[in-house]
């Protein structure tokens, strides 16, 4: 028996909050369903599950709710982990240089273009600063399901892609940190910049050598006293450990889980991890996807202005991450895969575009536009990577593949 | 990457809200782990996890933090719907007669004993009543966790204990409303707690006849079109549609979420359903628990005045349950189990004491003793329980019983 109403979150009693989660659980399973229905990846139905309940349209499920954001977070954070359990470092490392050169042409051509562009059409430079940071970003989340959804998280090209995207999320927080600086108005460093940068990079090392010596011990003592849900539950707990320190140093939550679950992935743990954590992703990760769809205002279809400075955008935040593919020429794989990979902006794109809202540096209008750009990238590279991959066969699992399994459960 | 700082829950940011949860997590499952080393339910160690991480010894985990509060509803909304699935509704209604006698009992004498006793140590009326009011509560919650820990929830004496504490639930929400009323000076009219009582019960047989109405269509429909995971998150949702359901008609969450579980209990899809939701389980669970024992005050240990009245309370409240196991004397069963199976009040009966505190009715002294009579019912239970009945013999699982484990998932 429960006064639930008497503890709100902020003006949400928990009732409401489980109704929340009941119309945003539901909605996703629906919809991402129906997407693999008409043979497309279970994540693009709970993009649109997100547009469909957020704010602009049935305002079923509010984003900015902090329980529904911290779920979301766990969401991503859960989801980064998983795919790092998934990841051979050495199989990553192998393709290093390649990575390296996607993401750093990746950031720099969207850049470019978006900033070319944006002035040819009159925008002011800090704004178009800004708008021309938000095409710089990758979504790693988003990718990473796609390509999990899909059967092709091994391939060679899915990779490059992950690796791109991850160091693509280290740039680009150093490119925020830069961005936030400008937007105060503070003057900015060669220094400061380069110790952001050391860090972030830092950071992934360190933790890895400390992982790589501290973990087999400690979890060879667990599997001693406990049993295969004791290892889920303080794999997860590292993994939310490692997210925390990794914010704390100034890098990013997912970046920590990724790290986390590299470390365990070589180890015998990884699959009693895997399975313990895999349907805690069924509950928390489309909270995620639902929420970044809910950030997209339909409404910005409608503006003409919107309309031309989007669709400028679009094309330089396509065009700039495409041609990115192609960059590391010597690379033997299917470079069309690669670049389409790194189109996605989804939530990374949006915290460029908020931050610059929140300090008045972008008026609605160009914020809107910017959404618009991160919605369509957002939503075309799950269909395109499909049409370009096809569904890949899966051993032991019958009939389509199955939303959310990022992992086979054999 | 995430400017995961911008957004928070209340003083707590993101990073600090999963640095809590990685503590809270890692508490609970080691010294569940221990307490079964020393033979104890695992439901022991979280509490007392609980106690040692909250806010009165290292003030780790903040359990009135609201997306903690949040996560803890969902945790018990979770176990309730758990216990339910696994709950042979026939099998519980032809312990009925019994159940319902031990409820009304333990709601009866437990109250007019500390009534009396309280007025014998001078206590004013309405304080008086509504440290009496706190003495009828039982937690099904704890009850029913340490039952199937220790893998006797299906034994007869079970089912009158899980019988009981759902009629005392319901019963507790009258109680409650009453108290309510009186300690804001309200009158009180027979006709509205005649009212508040009929919708209490109706709305568990309403329930109950709508839902074997629809689910099994419904559901068979999604069985078609889905797989075993969507089957998963469609019985969640309906738990935590029903929950809600409740809650709006003025009857508990977790009765919704029980009755949620009774419905799909007899259906084929009960297993599917129960294996997607126990490892969310593992989750929040801990998270429930960890809260209850978070609200313990170590502090009032040391008060004297706080040790008598407490002391007296304690007597009350066990020898009130014990004695209401023993009231149905037709039952065949082991009545002493029964008795001790409602003594925990958990945090039923803390709400209670913080529906009078924040009333003005109750002063921090007497708040105090009804948390102490809470904290030693809701201890000593598990391990009453432990000694009465044992450890059940589980096929295909070796070794400990395993935490949290409410199905065998063989």
């Amino acid at each position: 028996m429960y006064l639930s109403a008497a503890i709100t979150d902020g003006a949400m009693s928990v009732p409401a909050v489980l109704l929340m989660l009941a119309g945003l659980l539901a909605g996703a399973k629906l919809l991402g369903e129906l997407a693999e229905r008409v043979g497309q990846p279970a994540v693009l139905g709970e993009l649109l599950a997100g547009v469909v309940l957020g704010p602009s349209v049935l305002a079923v499920v509010s984003p900015d709710l902090p329980v529904i954001h911290i779920m979301a977070e766990i969401g991503v954070v859960i989801l980064l982990f998983q795919i790092g359990l998934e990841t051979d470092l050495r199989r990553l490392m192998s393709v290093g240089g390649v990575a390296a050169t996607v993401a750093l042409v990746g950031v720099a051509l969207p850049f470019l273009l978006g900033l070319w562009a944006e002035r040819l059409l009159g925008l002011e430079p800090l704004p178009a600063l800004v708008a021309a940071a938000a095409l710089t970003a990758t979504s790693v989340g988003i990718t990473a399901r796609v390509l999990s959804d899909l059967g092709h998280l091994q391939d060679r090209e899915s990779q490059v892609v992950l690796g791109a995207a991850v160091i693509d999320d280290i740039v680009g927080l150093i490119i925020l940190a830069v961005v936030a600086r400008l937007v105060a108005g503070a003057s900015l460093s060669v220094g400061s910049v380069a110790i952001t940068t050391l860090i972030a990079f830092g950071f992934v090392a360190a933790a890895l050598i400390a992982g790589r010596l501290l973990v087999p011990g400690l979890f060879r003592f667990l599997a001693r006293i406990g049993n295969e849900q004791t290892l889920a539950t303080m794999g997860l707990v590292s993994a939310f450990l490692l997210a925390t320190i990794a914010d704390a140093v100034g890098s990013a939550l997912i970046i920590g889980a990724f790290t986390a679950g590299l470390i365990f992935a070589p180890t015998p743990h990884a699959r009693p991890i895997e399975r313990g954590v895999v349907r805690l992703g069924h509950f928390f990760v489309p909270i995620f996807f639902v929420s970044v769809g809910a950030a997209v205002d339909v409404r910005s279809f409608l503006d003409p202005r919107i309309l031309l400075i989007g669709g400028v955008l679009i094309l330089a935040a396509i065009v700039g991450k495409v041609a990115a593919g192609f960059a590391p020429f010597w690379f033997k794989g299917r470079k069309l895969v690669v670049g389409v990979g790194m189109v996605p902006r989804g939530e990374v794109g949006l915290i460029f575009a908020q931050t610059g809202l929140a300090a008045g540096v972008l008026d609605v209008g160009l914020f809107s536009a910017i959404t618009l750009m991160v919605m369509v990238t957002t939503f075309i590279a799950p269909p395109a990577l499909k049409a370009l991959l096809g569904q890949a066969p899966r051993p032991g699992v019958p009939g389509p593949d199955r939303p959310g399994e990022l992992v086979s459960e054999v």
